[in-house]
């Protein structure tokens, strides 16, 4: 039995969505201070600087907005306004998942055919929780969370999983994070774009033409992609 | 091959002294508006509240810390002071690692014997550069981070590692979370104490002493307590 390896964040269910939400709620705390636009723009730059120290997730996202926050406004910022960018954080947390089209019919016709995995980056308990309100977990073996997704890190799953790299497919909504270091490795990746692809997860296509993947336009169709009969 | 499972803070390395510096750090910064006193005992209050949501680790200590922090200043606390309670924040995920006696020197040899595994709470990115800076990451097979340890998150790690529970012996310095859920499931527990206990681990004796499990003054009594020959 092959191992299939689900990508979670905008691959099984919405999320970058959540996030371009807290932005914008952001970007309405500080309307008085600085225009919209800046705060978009070094929003990215406060995450990229704190990323390696942080991580990815929303805890993480929090801290940047504040720090951000209190950088722009030079000291005038209210703390009231750092709990509301806290409760921005905690609308990501808890918002309610909703799966993308074709996943909640085609997961648990995947999960009898194959060990079913979710991999994904971000935070361990976040990624728990959304899972358990994705109400796909029956049909999920286990979900590993990793704090990077490079080629690596494939290698250390895959032994961890103790299975030859020509048995694991990945899938996932990222190039750069989901299909490309898995194929360097041997496995097979499936590329399922978003509407939207986050600038941390953007690759040059001069590189990522040099791959032989498999790309589909939503979930359902890795059914009849993957040829199972059922 | 046994598996030996090591929890990582305050059993392999120092963790709740840097906790308890920050602590410090934020009861120094909020002098002029609350006594000490009266932070600690809110600050253990707001955390356990936000455990639920934010999960343990050092960010969500942060957010704690600071949601704390303007609670009791009534609005009144300078936005630059929340950037120093992150800065304290920051000092914790960049502390260099202190190995606990023995630790050092045991590893290695337990290494031999056993598969080695550190098995940990927190959160995923931090406790990898905590391992990675440790200089113990060569002699641990793989490190898994869990959102809990109840006797549940243990069964699924031993499916995980496809072994019986006879098998998996877990060290840590907390018995709610590292031995008695382990001993529940079949396994061996083995209780190294530190010298604070967290409020959080905190467990009635009337239970504990209920449980066979094997107890050390300090790490370095393992070899000898798993009768290896080296």
């Amino acid at each position: 039995m092959k191992t299939l390896a689900l990508d979670a964040d905008d691959t099984l269910w919405e999320n970058i969505d959540f996030f371009l939400k807290a932005q914008s709620g952001l970007c309405e705390l500080l309307k008085d201070y600085v225009p919209a636009s800046e705060v978009e723009s070094k929003l990215f730059a406060k995450e990229s600087q704190n990323v390696p120290l942080y991580g990815y997730g929303t805890k993480s996202f929090v801290l940047s907005m504040v720090e951000l926050a209190i950088d722009l406004t030079d000291g005038r910022l209210p703390s009231s306004v750092v709990l509301k960018i806290h409760d921005l954080g905690r609308d990501i947390l808890r918002h309610p998942v909703h799966l993308l089209p074709g996943v909640e019919k085609t997961v648990p016709i995947l999960a009898k055919s194959y060990r079913l995995i979710v991999a994904t980056k971000g935070e361990l308990l976040e990624q728990e929780q959304k899972l358990e309100r994705s109400g796909l977990k029956p049909y999920v073996k286990f979900m590993h969370v990793m704090s990077n997704k490079r080629v690596d890190d494939y290698r250390r799953l895959i032994d961890l999983l103790r299975i030859a790299p020509e048995d694991f497919i990945m899938v996932g909504n990222s190039l750069k994070s989901d299909v490309l270091p898995v194929i360097e490795l041997g496995g097979t990746g499936v590329y399922i774009p978003h509407h939207y692809t986050w600038e941390h997860e953007a690759v040059d296509p001069e590189i990522s033409d040099k791959y032989h993947y498999i790309q589909l336009e939503h979930f359902g169709e890795l059914r009849e992609k993957l040829a199972i009969s059922n």
